[in-house]
């Protein structure tokens, strides 16, 4: 429904940006204030005016409400859409719209796009999959972190971690303590953080994406005597959405997809609910993709 | 016991920061591993073989247990000795090198040192009235944030900031919602920390500084949408302790203190036990300051 790749077929009079016929995307949002802290710093996700493109109430159109990717057609704001570099599938680089900038954005925020730096992903999903992949495109150590000890050779085979470690193993955690300069935290099931921060050497940043209902934990020997932080994260803004999908297009970065057609998306949505996906689906509306489900 | 200023009386052959009748000063701690990243960049603080000042385990001595500011002398590698600019009172500014550091050094570690930035300070105690002094001296606007009502005058007309929460005044709060940059909290006791979140901006930071043995609640509400982040504290490094007392002499910046001689300790001490001082004992130890208790 945000997650939305496709091809031009026209633009307004007053559009420099993009041509009828350029590969582009549209993400979370389609729209924002332009003029507060956020919108000036590019972080339009963060300014309390931003539009939802999907059931998001829209004051440039009369307050209509946005209709997301089920659409046959959208109406967006050249501001608000990405160029998809060549090279990129489609099917494949729709989640980036929003799982891979999700990612993406925090690390460069918090300085986690350094070779040589260690960093940790909490969880497995849409969103953890390509952490992985940008973790180790920029020349990252990274160590996959998982209740799931089935999921070790999906992490370091298919997806080139270099460790894995279940977060149940005391021994496995105790070994890892103190090593990561950050981590990322994909989870969005309550889980307990504190063991999370042991892992983070001094100074160590988590980002935090999930959405539990139940508070998190956070005892203060967690933070204080080490200086290390959490931080929430909500998707990223366009120039790091843009920037995002550059960098996966010169690392080859994609998400793992199961294509399908329209008239199978009730099927999939109760598939979600299950959990029965790796990682991401994704509707081929235009009818142009060759579905696989 | 360990916000020690005093009097160079010699130094050995090896030193050539100080000599002889030199004012300096000892923090939080006197020795580190000089090896590892937090000592490279400064952050001796965070070093896993830091040297507590008072009670510490001290390798360089023959694992002998240091004995902080209760000691008639000390002796202590210059690295971990800071320089006292003329015109710092001694008994004023003895306690700069604890809450002084442990308010300064995040301050400049998270950016809220910035003029017309909004800065709240959760707390108005030993640690909490040097933030108020800082966060004026850097140009701020700043908010105190208090349960006890009394607190007004004390905070706007002694301590200059330029408003007044009652953290259980809910429409107060409502009124404060999303205007601060950061937040620095310097209580100790347990307290809820969402209604902080709120009162600060997308993207703010708060700092925590306290010690609850209770886990903080942390709702996912409070950081993700905003991207907002909380991250622990614990004094600053000895480049960060020097450039502060500086900062402190240029701007004028003192503690309020009770100067006290050596044998009224233990009476001090119950009445530390009971919160009754404003806001820091020093005590007189080479009989130099005139007390006032």
């Amino acid at each position: 429904r945000h997650e939305i790749l496709g091809v031009v077929t026209s633009v307004g009079s007053g559009v420099s940006k993009f041509k009828a016929g350029d590969t582009v995307g549209v993400g979370y949002f389609v729209g924002s204030c332009r003029s507060c802290e956020c919108c000036g710093n590019g972080y339009e996700n963060y300014c309390s005016g931003m539009v939802l493109t999907s059931n998001g109430i829209d004051p440039e159109h009369g307050g209509a409400v946005t209709q997301g990717g089920f659409s046959d057609v959208m109406l967006v704001n050249e501001d608000y859409v990405v160029r998809v570099p060549d090279g990129l599938p489609l099917d494949k680089a729709a989640p980036l719209l929003c799982a891979g900038v999700t990612v993406y954005s925090p690390m460069m925020r918090f300085g986690l796009n350094a070779p040589g730096k260690h960093l940790g992903v909490v969880g497995l999903g849409g969103l953890g999959h390509v952490a992985v992949k940008f973790g180790k495109a920029f020349g990252m150590r990274v160590t996959v972190i998982s209740t799931s000890p089935g999921k070790r050779e999906e992490a370091l085979e298919r997806l080139g971690a270099d460790e894995f470690l279940v977060s149940r193993d005391a021994e496995q955690m105790q070994a890892a303590v103190g090593t990561m300069d950050g981590i990322l935290d994909t989870v969005s099931a309550w889980h307990p953080i504190s063991p999370l921060f042991a892992l983070m050497k001094p100074m160590g940043q988590m980002v935090f994406v999930g959405g539990p209902t139940k508070p998190l934990e956070l005892p203060a020997y967690a933070i204080v005597p080490g200086g290390k932080g959490i931080a929430g994260n909500c998707v990223g803004g366009i120039r790091d959405c843009q920037a995002m999908l550059e960098f996966a297009a010169k690392h080859g970065i994609t998400a793992e997809v199961e294509v399908i057609k329209m008239d199978y998306v009730n099927t999939a949505l109760e598939r979600l609910a299950k959990n029965d996906v790796r990682y991401r689906f994704v509707i081929d509306v235009a009818g142009s993709l060759g579905s696989t489900s």
